[in-house]
């Protein structure tokens, strides 16, 4: 039986100010809590789940509490429109160390903050074998729960920090920094790159001035139709696959 | 002033069965709202506006009834969290006379329900100046509040139709079919074509093994990382930007 009180805590797990204090995020449905069982990354403080799930995924929750509830109970803890299963409670992750950008190829995004597009993109990171993702102060938090839902598990795999962006890039003198923009390269004429910094900028504003102005390579998709722009996790995956 | 009567019904055309009986759908905001005013396509029937938008735009609203409302009346007609200055009524857009498929590129969508992973992938049409869709009827409407808000005014750029796939793609003998598979030539290798349909499939279960027969090409985008998958819109706007 789940306690009224604890049904509050984790609804309460919703917002990011709880989210900070307790130092835990949520994640749900079976997809998504396989692939944190199996990530060494992901540390699971506990699961709610359903009789059903429990039966078939019992030998890979060792070392977690484990609490059986009926969909009544998992409906009240739950941030899904439709339940699904099986809901965790899992630690936030470590802070990047320090900051690693020569020979790899990381993610730059200033100020999304719609959770769906930040989530796809941290999928579409991990699709690419981009292992990490800075982002401006005020994008979307990682661990808001349509964001991670979104990411369908790849938040376990892709290191995600919170910066002070420009004086991130200001530091890049030997890496080159890409950018979308309206005129630039051509992105399916570019060369494979192996390093570099990729920024994503805002849904509809873009990428900002100050930001622009230290991009190194302007990168153009070439629009042959009339919409006035693309998705900013859709460039990001047609950048990323013209590149990587 | 707004009747109550008149509110509930622009409400209600939330709902596909009323949209189907009325024979309209809604879209809102200023940016949508003036790419459909500025299209021949689209055929406005009545415009509910704050007075700062009708100030500016009034002169684009020839021949279009057009009613004065406050912020509250608008809170109650909108389908919006954020209602934003303007909702538009506007008829259907007709039906396509017959499907032309040779000398075209078009677009093939197979279950495709999350709204706004359709809306996106309308407006990718339009980026890469794809004009045509062809949706099984499983589809998600595309009259949806949120397809149509995720199109940012691209609906009534592309053309629209629901019909039975396999049927379709039978009668398909000088047109190549395309879709995205998990073994397959890889799409930064291919060359462009200018005719063909491709085809994107559900967001969770992909294509159909029935549809899936009918594939004359199949397409890998290469994974580098962990992800499972790519999002079906983002997989779409990655094919079509090596391929169109």
């Amino acid at each position: 039986m789940l306690g009224k009180s604890q049904a509050k805590y984790i609804q309460s797990l919703g917002q990011k100010k709880v989210r900070d204090e307790e130092g835990v995020f949520i994640a749900e449905g079976p997809k998504i809590v396989a692939e944190l069982l199996a990530s060494a990354n992901a540390d699971i403080v506990q699961l709610y789940a359903m009789a059903d799930w429990i039966r078939i995924n019992q030998n890979d929750c060792k070392g977690v509490e484990l609490l059986e509830v009926d969909e009544n109970d998992l409906g009240k803890i739950s941030q899904l429109a439709t339940p699904n299963k099986v809901l965790a409670v899992i630690k936030k992750f470590e802070e990047l160390p320090d900051i690693q950008t020569k020979g790899t190829v990381s993610l730059v995004l200033e100020t999304v903050q719609d959770p769906g597009n930040f989530g796809t993109i941290i999928r579409i990171a991990d699709w690419f074998g981009v292992g990490q993702i800075f982002c401006s102060i005020d994008c979307a938090d990682m661990y808001n729960p349509k964001v991670v839902q979104s990411t369908m598990g790849s938040i376990a795999r892709v290191k995600i920090s919170y910066t002070d962006l420009a004086l991130l890039l200001e530091e890049q003198k030997d890496v080159f920094i890409y950018a979308a923009a309206l005129e630039g390269q051509n992105v399916t004429a570019m060369k494979k790159v192996t390093e570099g910094l990729v920024i994503i900028g805002n849904e509809s504003k873009g990428i900002s001035p100050a930001i622009f102005e230290l991009v190194d390579v302007k990168i153009t998709i070439p629009r042959k139709g009339n919409a006035e722009s693309l998705n900013a996790a859709v460039a990001a995956g047609i950048i990323l696959s013209h590149i990587v």
